[in-house]
């Protein structure tokens, strides 16, 4: 069976392309709150769960050692777009170890925002490990390790202790087995687990509630979480989905992007999260898709609904500014 | 009936995300060749067919008065990429008309490809209309209209008589009616006309072929495929998958790709044409449906197969230039 058409892109009188999806809300006991299309279908996650891969920096008193606060911690849980600030603060969090850039294993890359890579074009030669878009992530497991007293090297390796921790993190929270045969390598060399889309919510629904989780990992979850929602440009960045969305309801969503079209999202006030992956990969789709699902928690709030909405269906415009279409969610997810 | 999924993106051992899509193979008489998906739904072909849009510049004898050659033809019909061979180009074919890059109304934007992008930003302060991918095009409208005594103030409005023989040369081509119904604006503010997937393979089939047409337009139909297949490189640009299509069967192949996920293509030695689309509008896949279609036509000549796969399934590395996963046609396209 095939997963339902969630977002269409038009044009004129037509629809134009057509994005497939799944979602799966669910609350801190597991239980499925909403269910679109195959939720248990596997899905790597991706940058998604950096907030769960975040985890043992603050459960080991690593970030509280080295003095890290909200924007230290939301940029560990952030795919930044290499905007100045993020570099600062990704080389502080080095420099607070003893460390920098070469410590780095994630490789480089330009900003994928193409107003941040005119910038960087004008300023710079090439991309450092800086500028990757996990550099944050990576940081904090450079910290991490050198502040439990291991050699950091290789800690992007599947048997680093670095990467070992944050596997038994993962299954804790998603309930899932997570070994070589559903590991992939992530764009910046880590292990990426897929799980059940479900099992993925769920994992959120735990941090977003503390549900079933020991104290010092509900705690850490939520200072996590609290952290994100309380720096979101160190999320993502200038005009991303993850940032704006957090703007729009400032400390009641979470949310969080992954490549290949997968978004995750906790409301704590709800006690739910939501975890989706747009077949196709396409972050369009999942940007839309997610706006949507949150905007249906928020009936209640019309104004807070219709800011949701405006980011689930936008017009697109031309060179020349012309309104030629729209993307829009289509029934199954209004 | 869902169309099927035709490409497969893959992490580790798993399926990480999928694409459908539909494909037509048409002859010059209209025979369906091949078909897979629903190829009688209406696909707008976007800058797919920017070769049928050029053949008033040729038919109206503008080529020949300015002294065009293959270049120029190729450019016509290119979704560029706005290297500076491209932009030296476009702003000829306009001087031949005695205009500039104020007489193109197609709107400006920067390179979509990063390399490019990152030598404008440093040479540049913002792109002008001559860095537009349908530069070229344009610069082809504006030429025509000069050449035939039309003002060519306003030819991108469905109304002016550039865009009026453009819709018959396309309805004459592809066997459709198009009106405003099925009419859409596109990126650059030209028409753009939906029409059934097969009838749109029919189109370049009968280029391809001439079978049907007029020797006017059977002739300027053979002169602008071959212009394109003598100059890839003015056709797209650096690593584009236009351009090493035909270079991979030099004078063999024309292949031209659309925004929205639309790819078409002619062998003329063959007698057919193929119009391609992915249902989400995702370039990476039509990419890799384009050159499996193709492939099958050379299945004995192992070699340019062999080349052509290579186009088709193809390794993703990650930052760090490791192998981890592949973009891949499914047996519904092997």
């Amino acid at each position: 069976m095939s997963n339902p058409v969630l977002v269409e892109v038009t044009r004129g009188r037509l629809v134009e392309s057509r994005h497939r999806g799944i979602v799966a809300v669910v609350d801190g006991s597991g239980k499925l709150v909403r269910a679109i299309g195959d939720v248990d279908a596997a899905v790597f996650p991706r940058s998604a769960c950096k907030a769960m891969q975040a985890l043992p920096l603050v459960e080991s008193g690593t970030a509280d050692a080295f003095g890290f606060g909200d924007r230290e911690l939301a940029l560990a849980c952030a795919s930044h777009s290499g905007e100045p600030e993020h570099i600062a603060v990704a080389a502080g969090m080095l420099a607070a170890a003893g460390k920098d850039v070469s410590s780095l294993e994630c490789g480089s890359h330009w900003s994928f925002d193409q107003s941040v890579l005119i910038g960087q074009a004008r300023t710079i030669d090439r991309p450092t490990a800086l500028h990757n878009n996990c550099s944050g992530k990576h940081a904090g497991f450079v910290c991490t390790a050198c502040h439990t007293g291991t050699d950091p090297r290789g800690y992007v390796g599947y048997d680093h202790p670095v990467q070992a921790e944050i596997r038994g993190v993962m299954e804790n929270l998603t309930g899932s087995l997570l070994a070589h045969d559903n590991c992939g390598t992530d764009g910046c060399s880590i292990p990426s687990y897929a799980v059940p889309l479900r099992n993925l919510a769920h994992g959120f629904a735990r941090m977003a509630t503390g549900e079933g989780l020991a104290p010092l990992r509900a705690n850490a979850s939520r200072r996590l979480l609290e952290a994100c929602m309380a720096e979101p440009f160190y999320v993502a960045g200038s005009h991303r989905a993850c940032t704006r969305l957090m703007q729009t309801a400032p400390g009641r969503i979470f949310a969080k992007t992954g490549a290949e079209g997968v978004f995750c999202a906790a409301i704590p006030e709800k006690g739910i999260a939501i975890a989706l992956k747009c077949e196709d990969g396409t972050t369009r789709a999942a940007e839309a898709m997610i706006a949507a699902v949150l905007a249906g928690f928020f009936a209640a709030e019309p104004d807070l609904h219709q800011a949701l909405m405006a980011q689930a269906n936008r017009p697109l415009r031309n060179w020349n500014g012309i309104h030629v279409g729209d993307i829009r969610v289509t029934e199954a997810l209004a």
